[in-house]
């Protein structure tokens, strides 16, 4: 063992001689080393001194954990490096602010066997709340975290049934939006690339439904439903709908990341200069490309922040009676699709 | 209380109630709802249907945890909005899977108070080790975590006393390389964007050590130090360049989402196009831009994977001898410098 010295330096210190160097009770020590957020900063320091002058070694297992519910909130989210997702746990800890609680976040890959691996190894922490990027998948994770009785926030979706609380959208609603936009700007050779299952199935039924109610229709579908989609995706789907549909005159993409990934692909290649693209999500990416990028915007931010700040009302003991907020989609027609239309 | 009428059902049911239902012993139920882990899949299955069926809450504040170390991995991130930082996360959760362990994440902005206010709240939750995506700040916050004598991983940088252990690489080479390219391009009106503080201050101090040994040297100076910078940063900063030190041939930013979105803006504006860019980290957009970024390449995901593995080996008892791995920085040019380059 390569620090075998510092801990047999450790072994012989006891909480006793750090209490008696510092001038404070070995309580106190204990106290300063488990939970310093109750013990006055001058004390702490002092306590902190000593530990470092004698060398001691806290013993982890022996030591004991606060009673009661933990001050952490547990987070779960599906993908990390969606910078919407990224976004709504910045929205999230802002509303934790100062409020005494912590959010620890968690990636799930989407996976439902990951998520209930995660709820169960969290949930013998006591963390005060549960929060997901989405709604809870396995039955049985659902119902191991009702029989706790706590608070709970699913996000990004809108169902009926919510574990508890719920914060989202509609992205039935969202494609249903962009499918009345293509049809009403006239294009007719029209496809969908992306997502086909969960919330792109939603997105994708709204787009027929939208497409349908201004008498147009979908001409090619291009899933992509492996891992999380990345830039490059985005350009590669448009070779290959240029390919497969060469009549293409309008794609709709299911997230930003992939219509940006093609938008730049085009911006290299005249061959593709007179289709029109679409995305989901309106990163900051969609407004900065050479032609802006038309796209659902969907509030990531605002929606942590209000999701947190429910369940702090809630952790205060508030009645929260208002248990699902359904934010609005928003339709950001930009230059990518807007110059097409007379 | 808007949920009386399920808490008031709740309260009646005991714990003997779910086990009679279940056929199985109280314990077992109890096991199966604070550590499923130990507990045969059929047999939880079972206890879920039953606590389902009678409307069992537990009695979380009753409830007592297991002993020892938690399975879980505190990663504390600076800004879970960095790709790169989000990479890194990926590549961590990687190396743990199948291990038993859990990774969980928290945001601290940069900030030490923050930084010390996580990890006080943290180490109460006995975590099995700790990871930061940089060197540890405040002093006592490096005392409080010494005490514990537990696992601690640093990241993002190079220095001669870790806490623990160390995977980083040397922001001051990476700065130094970029300077030799743009003084052997032959640029000569040199621009710095970007933070001058911390790793910043590394970059920046290389980037002139490079300069100056092939005789050149850096005209301007725009200092970018507030938030962590988003897309539309580096296009402001791009014309705020432009008319401070209007002769500018050539600038480095000092990430590559301000390089970004200097490129996308010179895109739609030909008074730019003779300025050569150069950007740090090389995220997946640097590569898909119209004009590809010449950037120094970061390996996010591998310093996270190989973060993770060397913890692993430090939880399994066995010896690590190499305390700190410094990867190397690669330099990637593309057309951004290329171009100008006969």
């Amino acid at each position: 063992m390569a620090f075998e010295g510092k801990d047999e330096r450790a072994r012989n210190v006891r909480v006793e001689d750090v209490a008696r160097e510092a001038g404070v009770s070995p309580i106190t020590v204990s106290r300063a080393l488990s939970t310093p957020e109750i013990v006055k900063p001058e004390t702490r320091e002092r306590v902190l001194r000593a530990v470092e002058k004698t060398g001691y070694v806290v013993n982890t297992l022996a030591s004991s954990l606060r009673s009661g519910r933990s001050s952490f909130i547990a987070m779960f989210v599906s993908n990390i490096e969606n910078p919407h997702f990224a976004r709504a746990t910045r929205g999230c800890a802002d509303a934790l602010e100062n409020s005494g609680f912590h959010l620890m976040m968690a990636q799930t890959n989407y996976s439902a066997r990951l998520e209930a691996d995660f709820v169960g190894s969290v949930l013998p922490l006591r963390p005060a709340a549960l929060i997901f990027t989405g709604v809870v998948q396995a039955p049985t994770t659902k119902t191991l975290i009702r029989s706790r009785g706590m608070a709970v926030m699913e996000m990004w979706d809108h169902v009926e049934d919510p574990l508890d609380m719920l914060v989202g959208f509609s992205n039935l609603d969202g494609g249903r939006l962009m499918g009345e936009h293509f049809g009403r700007a006239g294009f007719r050779n029209i496809a969908y690339v992306g997502r086909t299952q969960d919330r792109g199935a939603q997105r994708l039924a709204g787009f027929r439904e939208g497409l349908a109610a201004t008498g147009a229709e979908l001409g090619h579908v291009a899933p992509l439903d492996g891992h999380p989609p990345v830039i490059a995706d985005g350009a590669q789907a448009l070779r290959t709908v240029m390919q497969r549909y060469p009549q293409v005159d309008a794609i709709f993409f299911s997230s930003d990341v992939l219509a940006v990934g093609a938008s730049l692909e085009a911006a290299r290649d005249d061959a593709t200069s007179h289709v029109a693209f679409a995305g989901y999500g309106d990163s900051g990416l969609a407004e900065a490309l050479p032609v802006p990028l038309t796209t659902v915007h969907v509030s990531s931010y605002e929606m942590g922040f209000r999701a947190g700040k429910m369940l702090l009302r809630r952790l205060a003991g508030e009645s929260v009676r208002e248990r699902s907020i359904v934010l609005p989609n928003e339709l950001r027609i930009r230059q990518s699709t807007a110059r097409f239309i007379n």
